[in-house]
């Protein structure tokens, strides 16, 4: 670092450190302020609902880019289906109501009038609906009664389509990106001729899910089936992926599911094989949300802020001109445009923070905090010397290279730190996941240190409540890769075949 | 054509069009079979909110994609505002509640349960809102509501963000894609310091909009002010662009606003000037919606079908492959990969049809119903010949060229297409566009040929509500381009300075 900056920046990276929680303090703490000072989200006047700031929004756009090339890439096209679903649809499948149509959005009206002392509007009584509306909280009703018509042969099979839109669950305890009452996802529902090849679709969506998370958000997931107790409501079966934030805890981004028979008989949807017999079609369903926004921030980021793999960062490279003088700027400009050009040629996003309205130890602290993965500095030495200044974000280590191969440093060091970055948190969940036989270490980790306990269950809901209730701790999954294992019991001793997958969940 | 096809496919054809509505029969319902048949979109079982279905939502994607492009290009960034507002914020700008929270859907519960009878759900009446939502019909007063956190100082503007969402206006007639009651969008809103920085800000983002138009939907548009009976609830100043559909009626695509201080005051957004004064931020909205694709259809397509601009279709080149028998078209199929990969090495989309459970005139029907730009069909005399038949869905003319050089003369083709259909709109708008100083005169064409009268007005809403109460037609815009040119009202016999544009509207 150039010495005279020293003093200032540390000065301002102190401040601003102080003013971010630390994650040794309030890990809950540092969570929420790090959304708002990184300038990703804030709550909004509507209870439970979130805007999404600029910064966060783009990297939602990233996520959305790579993910709809990979639907596309597996043959899904998209789709929009409506907003609002009348209520009655919802009590045509019975798990279904049970677990989702009770805390929702309900629309009754579709009229205001002036009020009649003058002040303002009320809602007009005679413009009721006959029957209610709910804001979606998922779309398998509207989307089975409209493939009822798309479908009559085998010939109109598979439908495998995915729509991006908003859902609302009027969920209680909100917390940004985590749990909000609106959020944005996607949902894949695709529509198959036989059960085989619904449960391959869905196996392959949980892949194409774990691909994304493990190498573009760097995130290692366990993959495994959801318990009966905690599948998706009208599932047959839920494939998960469940993945470790720094304070132990699990974090479920997303899952996929095999839905059976169950819409296609709650919405009538039968088609004629090739053999001309009728039968009911084979269904499943798929969703991430801006929820991995929150696991991304929460797997990687650290006290000075956020922590941005490279393959989903907004910006990949910020650039800092360090000078005293106005000539010194321009010739420092200059070079950066040279610079700039040879990096963005590597398809890289390049800023140029040439603001005259703040000094570079401030910026400096910015950019840290908004997890630019590479910054670079330059100075009137750098200029005589052909060097330039290079600050990975992950490590915090800074080195000096030479500008004329400056391209293929940063072409390179991006792929390390992406490496970096998951292999990090690879280490931290390896670290933090036990083998455990005894019911006094299982509560003693739950209670104390956190982290993912592998252990035996005898297969019973019952038990599986049990254990909640003691410790809240979860069956995450039954992990796919899990090697058979006869043991006992964690919590009941009764006899076991493979040990599952417990932690505390968000 | 293959002389032994010309029968069952001109069969075909002819059962297609009869299938479809002619325009010249009754235009109104040849569109909404065209929007059907081609597969676009649907109705849903919510009244007035329609399905987008793969095809139709395909284009959609397009014109986000190609839109959101300019309007980074042009420095703004996305971002995501609650879908709900609260009630009250509707009254903060007295002309917005007139123009907007009137005929909306209002969420006034938040729960169902069980019915008492045991037949589905119903409304939980204790779980009422304090304050009723309304769902979003345009979103400036949620965005200001936020913006007043944002903005302190000078250093803080511009904003300029932009939003991909779904919004809902409880219309009471609907169509597809033209008006429905929920529909998709992008609203621009846009903060400033200065009036004519928001002013330049308005008209920036009216000659982008006209630009995606013309030359991506080769929609020709005339650019103008509304008058302030047309203007947007809340603004100074609304451009326009109005563009002619087939039957001569006129469709705004779009709308770009200058907001004045309007919103900033309901919501009291003050910012500190470089000057240290405290002033109110400037604004501007604008938006364009699904009804681009309503716009698109209408402007281009004929009785066998959609037209489709390439620069806007989903794919650009279909290969059909012409055979009896399988090893015919092993050998077909192995030219036609070669093919395809020359075409799309040019950025092209190319499908080939080899679906074995349709004859080749029915394939030939269906591209041609769904308007993809190029057909190409390979016998075995074209594999013998070296030779691809080429039939160009714009004029439905067919040519024979050699295989070897087929991406060339498919990349000059396309652009070819995609001007002639620009072309061909512009010719029929200056054809059906009169200038008209009778009132006499005015009638009949508003009454029986339909199209744009260019005509004085003498300024005053009074006559332009009459107008439109005797003829229906309404002043489309004040054109930027219209000479100054002293004359009377058509209706009045006032005088006036220049013509405006009148028109029957969708």
């Amino acid at each position: 670092m150039h010495e005279h900056l020293k003093f200032k920046y540390y000065t301002k990276l102190r401040n601003m450190a102080k003013e971010l929680t630390k994650r040794d303090e309030n890990y809950s703490q540092w969570y929420n302020d790090l959304v708002v000072k990184a300038d990703l989200a804030e709550n909004s006047a509507v209870r439970g609902s979130m805007v999404i700031k600029p910064y966060g929004y783009a990297i939602w756009e990233k996520i959305q880019g790579q993910l709809d090339k990979m639907f596309k890439e597996t043959g899904h096209v998209n789709a929009y289906f409506p907003l609002f679903i009348p209520k009655s649809f919802f009590s045509k499948e019975a798990s279904h109501v049970e677990g989702f149509a009770k805390e929702c959005a309900i629309v009754t009206h579709y009229r205001l009038i002036n009020a009649e002392n003058g002040k303002g509007v009320v809602v007009d009584e005679t413009a009721k609906l006959e029957e209610e509306l709910i804001v979606r909280p998922t779309s398998e009703t509207i989307i089975w009664n409209s493939y009822k018509n798309w479908i009559q042969s085998y010939r109109d099979l598979p439908i495998l389509i995915n729509q991006w839109a908003n859902v609302v669950r009027w969920e209680m305890r909100t917390r940004l990106f985590l749990r909000t009452a609106e959020f944005l996802w996607q949902e894949g529902h695709t529509a198959h001729a036989t059960k085989e090849e619904a449960q391959d679709e869905a196996m392959k969506m949980l892949n194409v899910y774990v691909d994304f998370v493990e190498n573009y958000l760097a995130i290692p997931s366990i993959k495994g089936d959801k318990t009966e107790n905690e599948r998706f409501a009208g599932a047959l079966n839920t494939y998960t992926f469940e993945s470790m934030m720094q304070d132990g805890k699990a974090l479920q981004a997303g899952t996929s599911h095999f839905l059976g028979q169950n819409f296609a008989k709650a919405f009538d949807v039968k088609f004629t094989s090739k053999e001309g017999k009728e039968e009911y079609v084979w269904a499943t369903s798929w969703g991430v949300t801006t929820r991995l926004i929150g696991a991304l921030i929460m797997a990687h980021s650290d006290d000075n802020g956020l922590v941005l793999p490279p393959k989903i960062a907004p910006i990949h490279v910020v650039i800092v001109p360090i000078y005293n003088k106005e000539e010194q700027l321009r010739k420092i400009s200059e070079k950066v445009t040279e610079i700039k050009r040879k990096i963005e040629s590597k398809g890289y996003t390049v800023k140029y923070d040439g603001r005259d309205t703040y000094k570079p130890g401030w910026k400096f602290a910015e950019h840290e905090l908004k997890g630019v993965p590479v910054r670079l500095a330059i100075g009137p030495r750098d200029l005589e010397n052909g060097t330039v200044e290079v600050a990975r974000r992950d490590t915090l280590q800074k080195s000096t290279h030479t500008s004329e191969n400056i391209d293929e440093v940063i072409d390179k060091l991006l792929n390390e730190i992406q490496e970096n970055i998951y292999k990090k948190a690879l280490d931290f969940r390896d670290k933090n996941t036990y083998h455990v036989d005894s019911w006094e270490e299982f509560q003693d980790i739950m209670n104390n240190k956190g982290g993912f306990v592998m252990a035996h269950w005898d297969g019973t809901t019952e038990t599986e409540l049990k254990i909640k209730e003691e410790t809240k701790a979860t069956i995450r999954c039954i992990p796919f890769d899990a090697k058979p294992e006869t043991g006992k019991c964690i919590y009941s001793g009764k006899p076991s075949k493979q040990r599952v997958l417990f932690a505390i969940a968000y």
